[in-house]
């Protein structure tokens, strides 16, 4: 969950509970990734986690931005913003994230989106982080199992936002009921399921699929800790399973979130959309005016498929009650 | 499992070993519909089920079949079949096989794709069948549970062969781990989960998540009561959860099955495909000839997502095993 909508506080307050808390870093400049970690370190002592995206390889054929802008123009107009523009040149580079990920010796790193270099693997092994990767297919969790890492995170199709996919396949979008019994039966590595768990049901749904752990992004999107906007948190809470999609309209990658007129209206256009990150950046203006003016229409409101089961409280409450609700108190 | 899966032996298999044993019955003439009720009451005195599919509101636009019979042609002249050709007009109406079901006083009656006309449903309930409908989303279980279906099936994204889906919604692939708790907290009749279901422990996950009872396609289509193809069964078998994918090719109607060469040179032409029934009829000889030549490339291979997770056996004893595996003896 990067972009602000994860923060120190949240991870801080979910270690303190006993659960694994998570900095979304991948958007953030090396220097704020430090200041994160810290503010962390300060807040807890127990282990926590830093997520980046693995960069993508270069799409074969780059879609020019021009025709997309245009089209961004006229909601720009609409809302009063000066028109949209090409983003200058992304200020760091994602091996200068690893440095920091690396050098300060984070507990847990996990990624999405691709393997591992080998180089990061080691380095984070010497430091005795752990290294876990994210699949959506068998073929990925293999492919992450062959690549040293320590565990893995399966992201089952109900999942809420981005999906990690890196390599093809006839349907990338498996259900946890799929995805999590035929990973578990062909590879060592422990399994982290992900993808619509919200409370103790799910937890245990899962356990009893096999999982090893549970990974929850939505269910703390919705805590007093997460920086979404209320707007978002509305919409989440509101939406009917069949209320989400998968869409590339915001970002260039696939991800999944509450359909709304943004989607709607680029996706009638026809228009072609840039890859990510470009797509991204395209679209960062309109998406941070959309949240300080509480217009959802035009936010990327990114959820997994059972948002409405989701509980505002305190992320460190939720860790408790989470625990309570799956019977796993010591 | 129409077409000639399901079998009257495996449905009095199933009856027997304490399950409710089902008929495929939408492709059949009523007479062979009524022949095999009597078969399976013949064969067992438990309470059975048949089910059809809700006829398809006719297309907006009819989808001219030229087009594809030229492109069917091809394979046909490959296989040394004669020219594909229209099909007849349906030897039989739904009603007929409505009056059927109801005139028999089938234990249960279960449908899929729409919504079962009023009429029908009170001649079922005077004559004391219970009747279930099918669910892709939370609005469609509600449609359903505001018809007077007395239980629901909620048909997961993991789900096998033709979706349920009725209603548009932003997304109709909705994973069981979101489908079961959403529905379960707004409707009052009982919910059967269905889609990746193989074994005890996903009868016990499904169960976790709130679903009264199971539905299970893939499991008994690898049973040796099944009328599937055995390079069918061995396709089921060998494939991973990311080698099955949604298509429309095979029947003018969204359905999930492994990915094959009919599938990929079908999507690859970009012809337009006819609606459900038409498309079934158009593609049926070569499916039928795929079937007894084991050419499974010709074949629909229509599975769930957990094919692989499925056990050759008879189908009372695979409803014995899975009693055992859930520890739901009495």
């Amino acid at each position: 969950m990067g972009g602000g909508i994860s923060t120190p506080q949240m991870a801080a307050a979910v270690c303190n509970a006993g659960g694994l808390g998570s900095l979304g870093s991948n958007y953030d400049l090396p220097q704020k990734i430090a200041m994160e970690i810290a503010l962390v370190r300060s807040a807890c002592s127990a282990p926590f986690c830093v997520n980046l995206f693995i960069p993508s390889p270069a799409p074969e054929r780059v879609v020019p931005p021009e025709p997309m802008l245009k089209i961004l123009a006229r909601f720009h107009s609409e809302l009063g913003l000066s028109p949209p523009t090409l983003p200058a040149e992304p200020a760091f580079t994602f091996e200068q994230q690893m440095e920091v990920v690396i050098e300060h010796r984070v507990p847990v790193f996990s990624f999405t989106m691709g393997l591992l270099e080998r180089r990061y693997l080691d380095a984070l092994h010497a430091r005795s982080s752990l290294v876990i990767g994210t699949a959506t297919t068998l073929a990925e969790a293999r492919a992450l199992e062959d690549s040293g890492v320590d565990a893995i995170v399966l992201q089952g199709t109900e999942a809420g936002a981005h999906r990690g996919t890196f390599l093809p396949a006839a349907d990338t979008h498996v259900g946890l009921f799929a995805l999590l019994p035929q990973v578990i039966e062909r590879v060592k590595v422990p399994v982290i399921a992900s993808g619509g768990i919200m409370n103790g049901a799910g937890i245990l749904a899962a356990m009893k699929l096999g999982a090893d752990a549970v990974q929850m992004g939505t269910a703390f999107l919705l805590t007093h800790e997460s920086g979404a906007a209320e707007v978002y948190k509305q919409a989440v809470l509101g939406a009917a399973p069949e209320d989400t999609q998968f869409t590339r309209v915001f970002s260039g990658r696939e991800a999944r979130g509450i359909r709304n007129r943004f989607i709607d209206e680029i996706e009638a256009s026809s228009v072609e959309i840039p890859h990510f990150p470009l797509q991204n950046s395209l679209t960062r203006p309109l998406r941070r005016y959309a949240a300080e003016h509480h217009l959802p229409e035009f936010l990327s409101l990114w959820s997994g498929q059972n948002g409405s089961l989701g509980r505002r409280m305190g992320a460190g409450e939720l860790v408790a009650l989470l625990v309570k609700e799956a019977g796993l108190e010591d």
